[in-house]
């Protein structure tokens, strides 16, 4: 299969949109800040429930992030080895959707009031997740670059 | 900002191809299964130095999901409420993205090969992220019926 084959129906929606005060940066305090999200009305069935988590995955799609970029310093950090995109969180890449685990502080009808998403205001949500401890791993090995919590 | 222009642009591209058994369904015991993931040329710079992590994390397009399905019961177990997708991990929902974490076994050129994808042979991927303890929440809160670890 040729990949402008495989890719005619890769195309996806737009379930939401962030709101917050992240105009022209992500604040370097964003863990302790709230975003709104609010879910297009089409989409308000798929949140049936989701107060009941603590913590849910958000996905984005960073519609100002540059996809022909395949390699980085981690952290614009000219200290860290250079390193293929798909080894860091860097926001650039080919398709670039970010995965965020947010608190969810409070659901108000379409609205979710999350704490710690790194997206800016505007940028298009397209998909949300539970938060699972099924994806926690024991004891993962990484380079020392990366960010531990 | 209507929802046709803003989606204009949010078409992505396959960076690689699931290979492995799965044809009809996906074993019970697939943590325990390895699949390849086969990185076309095109995005093989984006791997530099993806071999340094015990894990990570893995992004396909889930093209045999139902996309109009937005409430579900959890895991196919009526037994289980009625819940909307954003609040499962569910493959069906608006946008068909699994977000799964793989143990990475080994490198070889551009094709990776992991432990523990939940996705059928022949699958896109669309992205691969590091894995990240900053991402692993201490105390979480969800209904009963989501699976621990």
């Amino acid at each position: 299969m040729t990949d402008s084959q495989s890719t005619a129906d890769m195309k996806f929606v737009e379930v939401g949109r962030v709101v917050n005060t992240f105009t022209d940066d992500i604040p370097k305090d964003y863990k302790e800040k709230t975003s709104e999200i609010h879910i297009h009305e089409k989409y308000s069935d798929s949140l049936l429930g989701i107060e009941e988590h603590s913590h849910i995955v958000v996905l984005c799609w960073f519609d100002r992030s540059d996809r022909t970029i395949q390699r980085v310093h981690p952290m614009r950090d000219a200290n860290k080895p250079l390193t293929g995109v798909f080894a860091t969180r860097s926001p650039v890449r080919p398709n670039p959707i970010s995965v965020t685990v947010c608190r969810l502080v409070e659901r108000r009808g379409d609205i979710l009031v999350v704490e710690g998403l790194d997206a800016y205001d505007g940028t298009p949500v397209i998909d949300l997740k539970s938060y699972s401890t099924k994806h926690v791993i024991d004891d993962p090995k990484f380079p020392a670059w990366v960010p531990e919590k």
